[in-house]
């Protein structure tokens, strides 16, 4: 695809860098923007670089955050000794919108990945370990997604945590989602769902 | 869905007003932007914030362009004696890339919409009809989308060009696209592509 301006060209290429717009969508974007009035470029382009260059991460769980403390880990309504160990802000965001969970969090910020180049040490995994004796923790939630990369996370940190007897840990429940056909499920997952049945409670 | 940080609430907010851009897709381009190189995102603000307010259109057709006639008005190599009526700029870079056609074109910026409250004055007509005399147009393509608002454009322009009797007025080609299959195209276009068969070349 050839442009008749450079600008345009440019714009076109930055947006294709971002995933999953290649560059017919990134045209449109831009056409909508060259149509649109010029506040909008600019309202989008300035919440972008302050995004970027103005963001803080909580020193606690690493959590965005627009102060030193984010408000999950500053409100003290929350239960601080339950600690929800997540690999993404995005994981955290999409429990936050359950509304079914009330302790805090912490970021690691990835999981690890030998083909990546993803080590341990990369991870914020240091700072929840120092952040153990620190406060009252007495359960940590192993919320990491179910991938190959997922589990060595989760296997690695279990191992870390035989350190802290006192502390339980625990993992998100595995099984068949809601409005799931059992027939289309895959093996393992059934299979646990079995295992790990749920008793019902009598009326 | 609930945001930790302002600042990447506004980046969402800004990013999903984009057609075709959700808030789930806005918080993972803002995500991806987090995790890429600051300069990622400074070249990407920077890029769309100069492309909109450096911009300008040729002064002949209408086109994108970073100078005054933009690089087909000014290529003396075309020809200049057929011009091709788009509504969109999309429609230029069409039918560049297609490498087909060797005339000049007339961007008309839109088509007339009464229910979106676009009328002729808000497209570039008048420049097309002053156009004409001053530079030897033998031939005006319509190449508007057949639409409803693009027949209705194509209808009004030919109207107006009947100024210009010297001038021929042509439409691109209707009829089944390439790799279309006969018993799924609609009636009319079937029915158009018979009545405005072409002649194959004895060989």
């Amino acid at each position: 695809m050839e442009f008749p301006s450079k600008l345009i060209e440019n714009a076109v290429g930055e947006l294709a860098k971002l995933p999953g717009i290649g560059r017919k969508t990134a045209l449109r974007l831009t056409l909508h923007l060259l149509k649109a009035e010029t506040e909008a470029t600019s309202a989008l382009a300035e919440a972008l670089a302050k995004m970027r260059f103005e963001i803080t991460y909580c020193q606690i769980c690493h959590n965005i955050s627009d102060t030193e403390e984010c408000g999950i880990c500053a409100n003290t309504l929350r239960d601080h000794s339950t600690v929800c160990v997540v690999s993404d802000i995005r994981d955290v965001i999409a429990i936050e919108n359950t509304g079914q969970y009330q302790g805090v969090y912490h970021v690691l910020g990835g999981v690890i990945s030998p083909i990546e180049g993803i080590g341990p040490s990369d991870l914020h995994i240091d700072t929840l370990l120092t952040r153990i004796p620190d406060s009252e923790v007495k359960e940590i939630i192993l919320a990491i997604s179910p991938t190959m990369e997922g589990d060595t996370t989760a296997f690695f940190l279990s191992r870390k945590l035989r350190e802290f007897p006192d502390v339980n840990i625990s993992t998100i429940a595995r099984g068949i989602p809601m409005g799931g056909e059992l027939e289309y499920a895959d093996e393992i997952t059934l299979g646990r769902s079995i295992v790990e049945r749920t008793r019902q409670v009598k009326q």
